[in-house]
């Protein structure tokens, strides 16, 4: 087989790494929040849905359980779903069958080869209850052998696309994304090319995944998106994008930063509807939606400090910003946004300002 | 289960990392040459050992093959030897079922988890055979779950102790090893400690791998050694040592580096006979010895550039070495190496210097 990173456009970029005081690790604690909520979902899955009743041998009658982390990055959030997922498998595994020899678990964490697998093994728990293993490369194609995981997880990932749509960036196409830098939806033509983009993205995912998860084994996706009926331009998120989109513009004009360069820069990222994620999930056809739930996040509904959000909005874009406009710029770059963000907070945080939402969708891969 | 990787000392240091000047991948010739020898008698064993009759179900009837490099470092080296054995796999396996569904090789990477992976994923080939997965992790213990191993690899790694034997640093014990770095052969007391703390680790290694080896299933080790009754101190290698021994004390008498500090340092070295490895393998009594070769390696019949060697001997030695003397020595002790090396290049190379071996060994998983 060929590496399918080859296919698609690499992903060069990842969170910021390490475990200093800029790095995605330490400014993780929304992605927290959510995993807080979406953990008792996750534990009722496991236990509705997980169906021991496959063939489970590996040329012995002990029984590898494997795991797979689709988009870990690096950080205390790795490891705390991947335990509760162990737990849960473990309760039902236990409850079902009482004398059989003991499940062993082998859980592989994979992200784009940029990604800091050596502050992910530096920091693994000394006492964990599984195998660990680091998979670089795109989980837009083929990352394991054939039929060899029984539970998928992807969190909070799956809405970064493989790419920025060619269209959005192109002055001579009608879906050029003059004076934005993301999916805004209110440009018809952007948004079908985001849309567009994603919808393959997804396909590439539900195919690849597809192959790898056994007949019967069980897929979590969380990711980041919209309420029905609520362009990406109403939500608090949206209107962050768009400010820090404002702030390039700014700095080309005071001759900071090079014009072309800020023309050229997109968000390769779509917030999805439920709708729209049904559809795609349902036409892929391999899997079947279990469940599917709104996740609404607390921090979302207080006022939060200036300085923790552009923290964690740094640890987020810093790597993508660096690709795209090189190092020394980025530095200026988030002073300025920080600056700006500060000066317009209450219009971020106004009442008519919607939340995006994060959906729960529960996969059964189905047995062909 | 527990992560083996607290009960053993954990080795914090490895090869230096990186694709620079002075990183493992650039100074790593000496292993390579090695590569190519082992490389035929690699084929051999696969060719005329491998035996794919063991059941291959992985709840499908795909068949997943799962190798692993135990003690992988960084480097073309790495990818070089799994290719290899990839190729002679497929071989053996298309020869012998013509019609049947393509294998599927899984790969897996393991070293210390102060390895580094990053360069080491980043530097994957792009088109490759295999999954690739990297493991961290001491292979003292255990790294993968029961039986889904088909194939492991360990090369130039087993010479490599847990840890230095206790009692060759401790002053009042009679397997202090005073005045020396390495286990010269010479101190009676001083050989049995290392001899202990090699099978010790040996044994321990085999166990492991016991668990994880499907029955069947090869191992091939490839682990620097000595000739039948020749010491260390009458090798190259053992004189090398040495030489930064003397190095080291030389510079604690200048006052530059720490007297305590050279007293207590050790290097958790430790060159077997065959005979020895003989013993050891046998009374582990998991494994069968298919093939035990001595591989002489052609770098050491010709007399070798001053700055090659060193830089060679850098590229392994100065993590140990700054792990136990901080960053700052490290500089100074291989400048002075450097030095005192090219001045007595003469004596390292006479006449009566014997090689050190390589021994190449065939393992095959006992059927409980």
């Amino acid at each position: 087989m060929e590496n399918e990173e080859t296919k698609t456009v690499p992903k060069s970029w990842a969170m910021v790494g390490g475990d200093g005081p800029r790095s995605y690790a330490k400014n993780s604690s929304y992605q927290r929040g959510l995993l807080d909520i979406a953990n008792e979902l996750m534990n009722e899955s496991i236990r509705e849905t997980l169906d021991f009743k496959i063939p489970c041998s590996d040329s012995s009658n002990i029984c590898t359980f494997r795991i797979a982390d689709f988009g870990c990055s690096v950080g205390p959030n790795t490891f705390f779903a991947v335990e509760k997922i162990v737990e849960a498998v473990e309760q039902k595994y236990h409850a079902q069958f009482q004398n059989s020899p003991p499940l062993e678990f082998q859980v592989f964490f994979n992200d784009v080869t940029a990604n800091d697998f050596n502050t992910l093994f530096k920091t693994l728990p000394s006492y964990r209850k599984y195998f660990a293993a680091g998979v670089p490369g795109t989980f837009y194609g083929r990352l394991f052998p054939k039929s060899t995981l029984r539970l998928a997880y992807s969190s909070y990932s799956l809405h970064w696309l493989s790419k920025v749509p060619e269209e959005v960036a192109d002055t001579k196409s009608p879906a050029w994304n003059k004076g934005s830098i993301q999916c805004s939806g209110t440009a018809k033509e952007v948004a079908k090319a985001y849309s567009a983009q994603f919808k393959n993205d997804m396909d590439n995912f539900l195919n690849a995944r597809a192959q790898e998860i056994i007949g019967g084994g069980l897929m979590v996706i969380i990711i980041a998106g919209l309420p029905d009926g609520i362009l990406m331009s109403q939500t608090g998120a949206g209107i962050c994008n768009e400010l820090l989109g404002s702030c390039l513009v700014d700095m080309a004009k005071l001759g900071v930063i090079c014009e072309e360069k800020v023309d050229s820069f997109n968000l390769p990222l779509y917030y999805s509807s439920a709708k729209e994620l049904e559809e795609i999930i349902k036409n892929n056809g391999h899997f079947c939606i279990e469940r599917m739930n709104t996740l609404n996040h607390p921090m979302m509904k207080t006022k939060i400090d200036v300085r923790f959000a552009v923290s964690q909005f740094r640890a987020v874009f810093q790597g993508l910003l660096e690709e795209h406009f090189g190092r020394d710029d980025v530095d200026k770059i988030f002073e300025y946004f920080a600056k700006k963000f500060a000066e317009n907070y209450d219009s971020v945080f106004r009442g008519e300002t919607h939340q995006h939402v994060d959906h729960f969708i529960l996969l059964k891969r189905n047995i062909d």
